[in-house]
């Protein structure tokens, strides 16, 4: 497995990081988990373009050019002999002496891991996967806003917790006044009475590349399409339900808090939304 | 420099991690911060206690038992000649596969730094710092309890950088609702007529050691103690105010927002608790 660390690809073993780094200190970066599809990734420049917002709203400036990235992702691939990969670009405040000030870090840490997708049992897919509303809230957007994709995972990790020891595959999570936000790494999404629909940004969320990608594909279908503030009722009375990600693309949801959604199969709008995204992918790929 | 790196000292450039710890890839992981005067350090065991409690909180149990971290903490002292010291550790979710569960991570990561105190100028202690009333809100409890002392400080990071901006020493962060919380590595402490006010943990902050010393000390001065929840124009009535933390012990603060708090010296209970502190400092020592 070649990494690439800062200027070089190096050997697993040497992809390593000082204990000094902000990223390992504080958590103090960002990042971007990317797709490639027979080495063509998708929706790359949205990716590079939301990497530089995350790091922005932080105030840290990868130091490779945006243009750059590209072709590093490719040499990751190449490098690796895959083809269809999964891709993780992390960017940290770098080495520096202990304490917040960014300033105190010369240079930020770059990393790009590129390995095999890791495959959900298609079990999940003709099925469905099963969520818990959970006690963790989603983070203050005026804390810590969710659309910044950054190295300070914890909220979403005790989240995940909590819906394992629920016996469930993912957590959903609520914000401060109650309203659906999110998966602990996917957005959400749910039919009611033939509308699509997903919390909205507003809810303190991160806007997903392929939830917007599925938004787009649902109203070329005249699928009408809503976001809005919800409460877990209108989760609980929806007649279908899933996940958008990256890696996941299109999840179908069989049960929440053990109750069925639906019929408890797939329905037809997740279903042909699910197919269809495949079927576009081309128009996706750069 | 020696640095304690999960089972042995390593001089500071072999003090890496993988890129693959969690601590790297999602700040997950703890920390403690301590101080020795002359390598007695100050509050050990209350410190063990809440880096145990922290790393409970999230679900991490730490691979050195806590009677070892004493001899530990010593031998880094002694390695690395000091006396007076700074001393971190810090205790990782260690090296596993991406992917937010805890249990692909096998072994958590240990590091502990003891590094030369950083001496804040003594006009700071003369004069008082300033404070900037910031945007950034304190983390949500249920989102992730600002009493885990945990990697995930990017909430902290976005408050210091707008009281930079705003040419302070430090930020004064409100929470959800309004109330004061903390300052971003340190509690706050201000004077109203006679009576000496500390937010509560109920608004959301690190219960700081140093916070509970001082007020042990001011009840055994017979100063009344209160803690609550305050909003900002408390703060900006208050006739003094002071932060605390480990390294900082009693820091006077001269003015909030451009204003001055009180006749902007370091006002008498201040002047009184600091010196009683370090008078007092033997008591807890160990």
């Amino acid at each position: 497995m070649w990494i690439f660390l800062n200027d070089r690809f190096v050997p697993r073993e040497q992809a390593v990081v000082s204990v000094f780094d902000h990223g390992f200190l504080y958590g103090d970066g960002v990042y971007e988990t990317l797709r490639s599809y027979g080495r063509r990734v998708f929706m790359l420049r949205k990716h590079l373009a939301r990497l530089e917002r995350s790091a922005s709203h932080i105030g840290l400036e990868p130091p490779i050019p945006e243009k750059e990235w590209p072709g590093l992702l490719q040499e990751a691939l190449e490098r690796n002999n895959l083809e269809d990969a999964y891709l993780r670009i992390t960017v940290s405040r770098g080495e520096g002496e202990i304490g917040l000030d960014p300033t105190l870090c010369p240079r930020p840490t770059v990393v790009i891991v590129a390995k095999p997708l890791p495959q959900y049992p298609a079990h999940l897919f003709d099925r469905g996967v099963s969520l818990a509303l959970v006690s963790v809230r989603r983070n203050l957007p005026s804390a810590l806003s969710p659309q910044i994709k950054s190295l300070n995972f914890l909220n979403n990790i005790l989240a995940k917790q909590e819906a394992e020891r629920a016996g469930a595959f993912d957590a959903v999570m609520l914000n401060a006044h109650g309203f659906l936000t999110e998966c602990t790494t996917s957005n959400l999404f749910f039919v009611r009475d033939g509308r699509l629909c997903t919390p909205s940004p507003e809810a303190g969320i991160l806007e997903g590349i392929t939830r917007e990608i599925i938004m787009l594909l649902a109203g070329e279908q005249a699928i009408p399409v809503e976001q809005g503030l919800y409460t877990p009722d209108v989760l609980r009375s929806a007649q279908e339900c899933f996940l958008t990600n990256t890696t996941m693309e299109v999840m179908p949801v069989r049960e929440i808090d053990k109750s069925s959604v639906g019929s408890s199969l797939p329905g037809p709008i997740t279903t042909s939304l699910r197919s269809l995204f495949r079927a576009s992918l081309s128009r996706f790929l750069e």
